[in-house]
């Protein structure tokens, strides 16, 4: 057992509605997790380093630990059976609880198992990743894809608690990390401008003394829209800014880009549409995001070879689908978009990125 | 498309709670529902009589059928994906409804894929088996089946409506209205005593004036726990008595035995526990169930061959398991009962049945 130690500043956010949870974010939080359940499945990915996986051990003393692939090759209903399957072997009992330490395909993974298995048992989330701690871990979305689309399949199920220890974010890959500042940048972009600079900054990187604050105002503005919408009937779709090409640029290279880069990339575009009908010119904003992140290239694509997959969005009705756009900074709007327009806006986000 | 029947008397039920809905019973209703959504899913049982199909069909005009196979061959992970993946193929989006039409089995995979495609969408429930419509369809229960267990996969969610026309009960085989009996019968043990006499009587039987009232008396019934507890807190336990010996009983013979027939020995063994435990001696009405009921014989078991599933059930808590017994009749209680007690009921309940 690892030398625990000791806890360093907790910030603190509290996300609201009908099932409020906190959320801690600090350093040398792992080493100190506790839940009043007598019965702890603790599910995470085989990449994951052994010291966070043993102080976790060590704090909660898992009934069953359970191993799923990294990434999304965990977000299918297959892996979902086989973890369904070990919680029943382990005689997991409803007053349980499943703890899903990773990225946020895995808490994902984790909450969906969590909120199925007898109908609901209580799930924690500890992310691992900058996205899984500024996007993931809040809000109560869980769920796996399908081969037809992302997060087709899933329930709103949040948390009792969220911990994120920005420690773990030290031993992440730097194009991880950044993969990760995309969806700061998105909250940045619709609710709180003053993270745009500070996302970009040479103190948003692991280990300095500004990140927990950065990371937890990126997350406070998460949990303020979850707080007030916590089922997508309005304002959360905001959340998804960027995220409708994002989503087909996933599907179409099969993962090949990761979700955080497709959220770079998608939020280029959002900029461009949003342009394009009118609003704030912010590209210099998405530009400047893409030269920071520097993201995988993509292989030449066309509006055709997207447009099936952005058709499939969640956002879609029997009307069609709609686009989060921005009048301005922190001014979203949804919209249903010309298909003229989002072809144009298209033709120039080819040729810019 | 088939002439449209007159619609008889419809008796209503409302259920209550967070998300109220009405169950209406009656004659000839299948050829009148509506629903107001532009697109619908219809799931049904490959052994469905193709009438009642086709009348939902030229009702509903849905926009994808989906073929599942019968009873609880449907109900696992696998038919979940593959009627996850039609719907998306179907390009369904958030404001579509899924149907669900056939027994039991069908019904509860139906509502899960509706709770979970695109994190929940409107289900409607149409159960056209006696087990489905005084049980299965009302509650919120969905899920399925895993190797370990069975129901240990789901999620709690209400139908916007419920239609239960008995016209489709005239086609089941006699023992599957006996053995959906069984529901209806366990209602009048624990909470409407009237039902005991009337489920056993010659008005029992399909076409029977009669059926629809006490049909609607025994889903009344169960919309009234339900309305009062949905997510099994705690009343809502009552109405898995017979069940703790029920689910290990089919679970044991692979469900040679259907659930309805486990349920009518279930009963029985409930009973003999609570006379043991101190009860009123309710045994001579399960015995005259099981009398009426006529279930398959069952193999020879003993208690060890039963007692790992029984301990696997949802009531079970880190304490071990609970039972639901009968002080009298309309006087349940939930309790944990002394090993020598759960096999020497279990030696009667084995000479008896």
């Amino acid at each position: 057992m690892p030398a625990t130690e000791p806890l360093g500043q907790v910030l603190t956010i509290e996300v609201g509605g009908a099932l409020p949870y906190r959320v801690e974010v600090g350093s040398g939080l792992l080493a100190h997790l506790e839940v009043p359940h007598k019965q702890v499945a603790l599910i995470y990915p085989s990449d994951l380093p052994n010291q966070f996986v043993e102080q976790v051990r060590a704090a909660l003393s898992p009934a069953v630990m359970i191993v799923v692939p990294p990434r999304d090759a965990c977000k299918t209903l297959s892996v979902l059976e086989s973890v369904l399957s070990e919680l029943a072997q382990a005689n997991l009992t409803r007053d349980s609880a499943v703890v899903g330490l990773g990225g946020g395909a895995v808490t994902d993974l984790a909450g969906f198992a969590a909120a199925s298995y007898l109908r609901g048992v209580a799930y924690y989330s500890v992310p691992t990743t900058l996205l899984g701690m500024v996007d993931a871990a809040v809000g109560g979305k869980t769920g796996v894809n399908l081969p037809e689309g992302k997060n087709l399949v899933g329930a709103f199920w949040p948390p009792k608690q969220v911990w994120v220890d920005v420690d773990t974010l030290a031993t992440l890959p730097p194009a991880t990390f950044r993969e990760g500042a995309a969806e700061a940048y998105k909250h940045g972009l619709i609710a709180d401008p003053s993270l745009l600079e500070r996302v970009l900054s040479p103190e948003f990187v692991p280990g300095h003394a500004s990140l927990p604050q950065i990371i937890a105002d990126a997350i406070a503005v998460k949990a303020g829209v979850v707080t007030r919408d916590l089922t997508e009937q309005g304002e959360r779709a905001y959340l998804n800014f960027g995220h409708t090409l994002a989503h087909a640029l996933e599907a179409v290279t099969h993962q090949a880009i990761t979700h955080g880069e497709a959220v770079g990339y998608g939020m280029h575009y959002a900029a461009l549409l949003s342009r394009e009908m009118g609003g704030k010119d912010l590209t210099d904003d998405t530009r400047a995001f893409l030269k920071y992140q520097k993201p995988q290239p993509l292989p030449p694509l066309t509006f055709e070879d997207l447009w099936p997959y952005m058709a499939r969005d969640k956002k879609a009705d029997a009307e069609g689908v709609r686009f989060v756009l921005l009048c301005d900074l922190a001014q979203p709007y949804l919209a249903r978009v010309p298909e003229d327009i989002l072809r144009r806006a298209f033709g120039i986000w080819v040729e810019e990125i």
